[in-house]
């Protein structure tokens, strides 16, 4: 191998790649990126086992040479070395030579590194997903659907299938369902898809959205997605992201959301946000969370929580609409913050059904997203 | 107590008491913070026994009214509550009224908190400072000194006098030393202080002055200090910083500073800053940080490093001025860029007297600055 390679080219392709390298992987050659090199320009690859990256840096962009290589060839670099090296080099131009077995001649400037290699046979290679199912979503539209989601799935690694977030594509619609038993997030969107694309089952572990969440540039740009039995492919422009699906079944969640209830209100997101956030300061000090809600006359409602030891907060608010049963009901007020904080509308809609039912909260301009959450079954 | 208080102003103040609550104490009145209101306004006073805070909201800003006082009195409210919640009040005015004991309301708009209070009466009490030596500094005159100093002190509390940075003041001249028997930095300002105003021995721990420079502005704005046995009183504004003196006696260091050198070097900051950084990069992976230096024929010098599983870096620049011995010299070129990077002058001098003497630092547009670093010994 050998390539003469601009600066801020390499440097952009190298911190996307390092994003797939744990730093403490027990496979020596996986704490590494691998070059490859060929006369299209300089492919870099990077894996942890869950995540893969591929990001591709061509010989030239827009009639301006990027990438000049007189030797086709391929090695493993260290990436941890390499993301923090590239950037601080002191010329624009970065030579790289493969000499005998595994060695490589870094030059810029006067600097010259010399860096001990890794086999690039010894690689893992990047599964080949077939194209039979390819859907496009627009870049912003993805991320904001994660992050619409992606706090209700569980952290807990006894129920891995939990982790992650499901995928369901159906009569063109795209779906997402996360859940950790004490609550649930859905958000939908109309890709016009085919109504032949469907796909059930796809489990994507939350960790990897996230990652995946941080690559995606916020513009309308499609990012690609091509899905096999185990693996997700996510083509956003010069980068390939690889998924592992999360193995296991999702639990059915369509039954336990309600579709009557016995009150309903109609409030203010900000100003029910705000108060619930003030509450939850105070019973963020008991530990436990426990806000409460509890409906008075003429279209009022007042939120409180208390500590022990510190004292209580109470306030009372206006609903635009409040019809129906009196309530009473204690909930955990951090999973009502994380819902009314990724609703965009001006108003949102809370339906209940008692206070031992779950809760379901989603904005009233549009039935893309909803959330639930079980309330607490409290005394008092 | 019973006063209205405008949020902005509490919220500032607030904020700046916290930062003296350590998170965890063992002694429950020192998480919160002590509120005495009279009519002249507001005092706010916090504590970790190490350092304490005491900032004050007056009645009135410029002619507008701030704090009004209805009836005086004190109580200690929880910190970590109140630096939260005070901002995330809903209106402008704060209300706060003491009801009977230690319970105490604060309204403001519809949000109503019934907080319970612990007696001011347990509070500790401030040191008495005497004035009789008071000296002003510019606050950022001070931050700057801080800055070039306190990366060399001890983080081993073994030696707990080392943890700290000692000040002298004689003839005018306020200097600052640390060091933690690897490296020292000392660094001194002319502050035209009296001949008379002097002090010797005063040492203050690195972390207390890390949090004295949050606290100062970036402003020319004096920064007034007086000094008792075991106390020092920094007034920032309406803020008092209370620091306590470290015991123990700091070493004498004014003999270790070589006056007269074998081999001198005067060479560009910035260039050699970044090749240091280059080859740091590397010896980091070895865990030792061992760079080398050494002088090659024609005013060039060759600056190295390497890992025994990653590789080698090397490059040569040219120094502006080189003369004397030849040289080959390894330190740990961590503690060369804390010193390297808190020189603010273009070039640099850096004077040595063979392999196993200190290194000296200091910038080549005067001497109010000085960073000595022992090599390693190494052999090859």
């Amino acid at each position: 191998m050998k390539l003469t390679i601009r600066k801020n080219e390499l440097n952009e392709a190298v911190q996307q790649a390092a994003k797939a390298v744990s730093s403490r992987s027990a496979i020596p050659i996986l704490s590494g990126i691998k070059f490859d090199a060929d006369h299209q320009g300089l492919t870099l690859t990077s894996s942890d086992t869950e995540i893969s990256i591929q990001t591709f840096v061509p010989a030239e962009i827009d009639g301006t040479p990027v990438v000049r290589v007189e030797r086709p060839g391929s090695i493993v670099l260290p990436a941890r070395f390499m993301a923090e090296i590239v950037k601080k080099l002191p010329e624009d131009d970065i030579e790289f030579e493969q000499q005998g077995g595994f060695q490589v001649t870094i030059r810029s400037g006067a600097t010259d590194i010399q860096m001990i290699g890794l086999d690039a046979e010894e690689f893992p290679v990047l599964p080949d997903i077939g194209r039979q199912q390819v859907i496009h979503i627009p870049g912003e539209l993805l991320k904001n659907m994660i992050r619409q989601t992606i706090f209700a799935a569980s952290t807990n690694e006894q129920t891995p299938i939990l982790t992650g977030i499901q995928w369901q594509l159906q009569g063109g619609e795209l779906k997402f369902t996360a859940t950790d038993r004490h609550r649930l997030s859905t958000c939908s969107a109309d890709l016009g898809a085919p109504e032949s694309d469907k796909f059930a089952g796809i489990v994507i572990s939350a960790r990897t959205l996230n990652e995946l969440s941080r690559i995606i540039p916020d513009s309308e740009e499609p990012v690609e997605i091509a899905a096999a039995d185990n693996q997700v492919l996510f083509r956003i422009g010069q980068v390939l992201f690889f998924s592992r699906v999360l193995d296991g079944v999702y639990p059915d969640t369509s039954r336990i959301i309600p579709q009557e209830f016995k009150t309903e209100m109609e409030i203010d997101t900000r100003q029910l946000t705000e108060a619930i956030d003030r509450a939850y300061l105070m019973s963020r000090e008991e530990k436990t969370n426990i806000v409460r809600i509890v409906t008075l006359g003429s279209g009022d409602i007042e939120i409180s929580s208390s500590s022990t030891e510190l004292g209580r907060v109470t306030e009372q608010m206006r609903a635009v609409r409040l019809e129906g049963d009196e309530l009473r009901i204690a909930f955990n007020s951090k999973y009502m913050l994380d819902a009314l904080r990724v609703i965009d509308s001006d108003k949102i809609f809370i339906g209940f059904n008692g206070s031992m039912s779950p809760i379901v909260i989603r904005p009233t301009d549009g039935d893309r997203q909803l959330h639930i959450i079980l309330p607490y079954r409290t005394t008092g």
